[in-house]
């Protein structure tokens, strides 16, 4: 369903567009993980994380007399910001549908990137009736987060970067850490490499009882967690795997690593001193993976990609003043 | 006595070894500034700031056999961690003296990298004798901080970026804003861009009470601070502008703008919101010049470049509560 030509024809139409995100690296990170580390710094995408890439993805995809007409999405977080942004760029309105507990930046940062906000209370309304009702009124496209294969697609073109950037750097073969939820861009980053860096092979990375899909990929069927609250690692906990992304994992991925929000939090804390990024929890757990896990991995390189820094102020400083 | 041509050399010997550090930007910052900035992040530069392209500059542009015999420099910061990680990578040693009142962290950093660090008291110790010494005794060369031709051209190597970047961005003409102490990192780029940009002009951006720069270009003549302490941007605290930088800016640069400590530390937290990169104080000075100083710019683009990012968490975490 998600092809290699799929993922080159999204990087065809994210150039220009989305960011090409540097390959970071530190003496001091290497001789802490105990093998070379390189760090695909993806908090650095506009919106502050990859989902920009899906996001663009999906909107450049469709057809223009549809697009017109504008998308939906739902979410409190980085795939909201993605959609508004790429909507917003195209000059087509998007209406995100938010939980009125939302942390109230990331609503005024939605609407400030062009979205109609709609918020709903978790409580007492059911969110996908809303959107049902909006998106047929106004004829709206949904953006799902990740099992949507254009959406995979554009999670991909991180992929061939990394697989262009660690050439560059005389790279032939490595693991290659990331943060996971639903999985569509771990799984579109290991279908980028199935294709252009075979050697390669994807680790998902997930926190401490949000383990759904190292559970699954063991298990061999798709696993539900027990909670959707619980982690700080908010930006990557969702139900269970995609029902697309999961096939690809299966025949893709290496064994899951879990980490700890505790781990998390000293990964951001190394991050900020020796890469001068600033990474949110839940894009800190491939780091953390690498620095507190190594006798999980088996290859001398591995690429960590740090998804993600939607942090607010006083987490990261608290993950500073814990361990910086 | 610093050319385009030596500029050039340098990049071609930074090649693999210097990190192409990325043009960032963000749509709230546009906003806030009231025009286009983009931010040439070299927080991101191996050793946290633009000091390793001078280092390395310098080191690999020695003769072989004396190169061999090593290299000293005198630093407290980030030139130290640049000289040091050239020499470690070119295989030859470094002597490091710093006061031995440095932060701890800096001292250890600068060893881990492969320096022989030598450390003297301020009040009792004469650094100059001690550097003396030791260089005569091992025929070491001195990296002089900026007032090097070799140093000021590898800095210029990031000029030569920013034209390219901007080029990428379809930007034409913009004032470029560098963080400026002894105005090396301002006067490489000021030469690179005559050359590959002439519609683009520095404007050197300094804290307040520590304007010799611009204090200088206003006079046409070298000025010197009052003080050497006393500001929290203490990566760009210098005596006085350089004899061979200043008649560079004075030839190639705009007036200089000041920027308040307190304005430097928001133009921190607005950079950890907004770009997901880590600034020092001193590091910020052109964010905070673009952000807070806009009624004295005059183009609708501007490039900020933030020059390093090695700031203690307690100073980061503060900025981030005062301003987050």
């Amino acid at each position: 369903m998600v092809s290699i030509e799929m993922i080159v024809a999204a990087r065809a139409r994210l150039r220009g567009h989305a960011r090409r995100t540097p390959l970071l690296s530190s003496p001091f990170i290497d001789e802490l993980a105990g093998r070379r580390v390189f760090v695909k710094a993806e908090c650095l995408q506009h919106t502050g994380s990859f989902k920009f890439r899906g996001g663009w993805s999906a909107v450049s995809a469709l057809d223009p007399a549809v697009r017109a007409r504008g998308v939906i999405a739902f979410s409190s977080g980085n795939h909201a910001q993605g959609v508004a942004l790429a909507a917003k760029l195209h000059g087509v309105p998007s209406v995100i549908i938010m939980p009125s507990d939302a942390p109230k930046l990331k609503i005024a940062n939605t609407r400030a990137l062009g979205a109609d906000v709609v918020l709903y209370d978790r409580a007492t309304q059911d969110r996908d009736a809303i959107g049902a009702a909006l998106s047929g009124e106004r004829k709206l496209t949904l953006i799902k987060p990740f099992d949507e294969p254009q959406v995979i697609a554009g999670q991909g073109t991180t992929g061939l970067e990394i697989a262009e950037q660690t050439e560059e750097e005389g790279i032939r073969s490595a693991e290659v850490l990331i943060p996971c939820g639903g999985g569509g861009l771990t799984s579109g980053i290991a279908l980028a490499l199935e294709a252009s860096a075979p050697a390669f092979r994807v680790r998902p990375c997930e926190p401490e009882g949000f383990d759904d899909t190292t559970r699954s990929l063991a298990s061999g069927k798709i696993e539900r967690n027990a909670a959707m609250t619980g982690s700080i690692c908010d930006a990557i906990i969702t139900p269970q795997p995609g029902n697309i992304t999961f096939p690809i994992l299966q025949r893709l991925a290496g064994a899951g690593i879990v980490v700890t929000d505790e781990e998390a939090l000293r990964a951001m804390a190394i991050a900020f001193v020796r890469l001068k990024i600033v990474v949110e929890p839940g894009g800190a757990v491939a780091l953390a993976a690498a620095l507190f896990h190594g006798d999980q991995l088996e290859e001398d390189n591995v690429v960590v990609v740090t998804s993600g820094g939607n942090v607010d102020a006083d987490i990261f400083a608290g993950a500073l003043a814990r361990h910086g």
